[in-house]
C-alpha cells in the first residue's frame, strides 16, 4: 500500500535530465547532495534524441521547447518517476494525461514567474496602445498629424480573460499603477479581487465589446483552446488591441486573421506565436507585419523567475522521488497522499 | 499704470497664429468666438516664414518646432501679446528673455501632460530593462543563454533626477504599480512625496551611484544643461539603464558617449535627440544602435493630454488678451500681478 519510501528517505541515485537555457547551474546543486547525476542539455531535441537522453533517469526537468510525448514516457516508465515542468503552460510539452496513466508525476512552477509575465504584459500593452515600437529609431519628431494620436492607457477600458495569479497581478498594476478601469472575465467569479482591486465581472462576449484593450491571460486547455474565436473577436470595438501573452492557441488564428483584415483589432500582442505547422501563422506575418507585436515566450524570462522555477522544479523532484508525491502536481495520478 | 484693458473686457480681435500637428481644430473656437482670427500653419518654418506669418498677429499658439528667436519676437512687438507654449519644455522654442524684455507674455501648460509623460516613460524602462524592443519579430523562442536573462524591474533600483508633477507620478506609478525601489535627487526636498510613496532623497552622485536604472525628470534650463555629465555617468554602476525623456540637452552627449563605450551605460532612453549640429549625436547613433531607444519626442502626444494642453494654451492666451497676465505665464515680466 505504500509505492513511495518512507517519508524522510534518501533518493536513491540516479539520473536527472535537465533541458532548456538559462538555467543557473548553482540551482542545482541540492541535486547532486541527493547523490543524483545532472545530465544538463541546452541544445534542441527530438522526439528519439530525447527518449535517448531519459534512458535510466529517474526525474527530468523540462526548461526547453521539446516534447515529452506519450511515447517518450513510455519509452521512460521503467526509471522516470518525475517530469518537473518549468514554468505553467506545460500542455504543448508534457503529455501529462499519458504520464498519469504510466504513474509518473508531472510538476509545474505555479507563481514563480507572476511578476514577471505580469511586468512584461503590462509594458507591452503600452507599447501596443501607444504605438511605441514603430517610433523607435526616429529622427523626426512627434506625430504628423491628429489621426495619429493615441489616447492615453488611463482612457482606456481593459478587460482581461482569466483572473488566475498572472491576470490578478495585470489587474493590480493597471489599477494600482496607471488607474486604468479594469474588467474581467473567469470561469469562477473573484470576489475577492473584485473588492481589493476595484474591477468587475462580464460574461465573455460582454468583456470583449466592452475593452479598448483584451488581455487573455488562461492556460491552455482543452477548454481554453480558440477561445477567443470569430464571436469573441467579431465583438471588440473597432481599432481594439488584442494582447495575449499566454499561449497562442487560445486564440484562434483565423479568427484573428479577419479581425485585423476587418479593422476590429488594430494590433495583437503575442509572446510566442503559432507553430510553422499552422497556415494562418504564415499568412498574418505576411498580411500584418505591422500590427503584430510578437516576441517568442520571453515573459517569464527573467534572472528572478527563473531562479523562482528551478528552486520550485528542483524541491518539487526531490519531493517526488523522497515522498513520492509534491503539492505542484498537475494532472491526477490516483495515488493517496498525505498532507 | 494699467497697460492692459480693463478686468473683463473682451480681446479687440485680431490674428492669432497657431503652428504643429495634431491640434484639433475644435479647440480653438473659443478663440474665434473672441473675434480672434486662427491662422494655422502645420509645416516647419524658418526664421523668415515665422516673421512674415507672425505680421500683425496679436497672439501665437506655438505647438510646432519652429524657434521663436528674439529677432522674430523683436519683429512681432508691434502686436504680439503672448506666445502660449504647447506643453513645458520651452526653452528651446521660444527666447523668453527677450520675450520678458519686449513685455511679450510666454506660457506652457504645466501639468498637462503629466500622466502621458509618466506612462510613455515608465513603458521605456520597462522596454529597457527587458530588452524588449530587440525581441520583437523573434520566430524562435526565448533567450538563447543565461547571460542575456534580464533582471525584474521589482529586482532594480530606480533613481529619479527632479520631482516635479512627472517625477512624482512616474515614482508612484514604479512604486504602487511595481513595487520598485525608487530615489530620488531634487534640488528642493520633497518630505511629502517621499512620505506619501515611500521614496528616499540622495544626493545627485550618491543616486547616480546606487541608480540600476536612472531617469532624468528635470526642465532644460541653465542650471540643468549638461547636469548628467561625467562625473555622474561616472558614478553609475556597471551596466545600468539611462533614461531621459526630459530634454536631451539635460545629458551631456560626450559623457553618454563615453558611459556607454566604458559600458556603464548598457542602454540609453532618449525621447527626443539631440539635433544635428551635435556632433556627438551622430557618433552616438553610429556607433550603439542598438543600445540607444530613441522616440522623437513624443512621450506627451496623447489625444488627452494634447487636448488638455490645447485647452490650457487657449485659456492662457484668453487671460493674456483680456486680463494681461496669466498664471501659468513662465519667465519674470516686470509687471503688476493681480491675484
Amino acid at each position: 500500500m505504500q509505492p513511495w519510501p518512507a517519508a524522510g528517505a534518501a533518493p536513491k541515485g540516479g539520473t536527472v535530465l535537465v533541458t532548456g537555457a538559462g538555467i543557473d547551474m548553482a540551482l542545482l546543486e541540492p541535486l547532486a547532495r541527493q547523490g543524483l547525476t545532472v545530465r544538463r542539455l541546452a541544445s534542441s531535441l527530438t522526439e528519439d534524441q530525447l527518449v535517448r537522453e531519459l534512458r535510466g533517469a529517474v526525474a527530468y526537468l523540462h526548461g526547453g521547447e521539446e516534447r515529452a510525448s506519450a511515447r517518450v514516457l513510455r519509452e521512460a516508465r521503467k526509471t522516470l518517476k518525475v517530469v518537473a515542468f518549468l514554468g505553467v503552460g506545460y500542455e504543448n510539452f508534457v503529455d501529462a494525461a499519458a504520464a498519469d496513466r504510466l504513474g509518473i508525476a508531472v510538476t509545474s512552477t505555479p507563481g514563480a514567474a507572476t511578476d514577471a509575465v505580469a511586468t512584461f504584459t503590462v509594458a507591452q500593452i503600452v507599447n501596443a496602445n501607444l504605438g511605441i515600437p514603430r517610433h523607435l529609431g526616429a529622427r523626426v519628431p512627434g506625430w504628423q498629424g491628429s489621426d495619429e494620436l493615441p489616447h492615453e492607457l488611463a482612457a482606456r477600458s481593459v478587460g482581461i480573460i482569466g483572473m488566475g495569479a498572472n491576470g490578478r497581478r495585470i489587474a493590480e498594476i493597471l489599477r494600482r499603477g496607471f488607474g486604468v478601469r479594469v474588467s474581467y472575465y473567469s470561469r469562477t467569479r473573484r470576489p475577492d479581487a473584485e473588492r481589493d482591486l476595484g474591477i468587475s465581472y462580464l460574461p465573455l462576449l460582454d468583456l470583449a465589446a466592452g475593452s479598448d484593450i483584451l488581455v487573455v491571460m488562461v492556460p491552455e486547455t482543452g477548454e481554453t483552446r480558440s477561445m477567443v474565436d470569430s464571436s469573441v473577436i467579431g465583438r471588440m470595438p473597432e481599432g481594439a488591441i488584442l494582447v495575449n501573452t499566454a499561449r497562442p492557441a487560445i486564440v484562434s488564428p483565423g479568427a484573428l486573421y479577419t479581425g485585423l483584415e476587418k479593422g476590429r483589432v488594430s494590433m495583437a500582442v503575442f509572446d510566442g506565436f503559432y507553430g510553422p505547422e499552422c497556415k494562418e501563422a504564415i499568412e498574418l506575418r505576411r498580411d500584418f507585419p505591422e500590427r503584430l507585436l510578437v516576441t517568442g515566450h520571453i515573459a517569464s524570462h527573467t534572472v528572478e523567475a527563473m531562479d523562482r522555477m528551478v528552486r520550485q522544479a528542483v524541491k518539487s523532484i526531490e519531493n517526488v522521488l523522497t515522498y513520492g508525491w509534491d503539492e505542484h502536481e498537475v494532472g491526477s495520478r490516483s495515488r493517496p497522499r498525505f498532507r
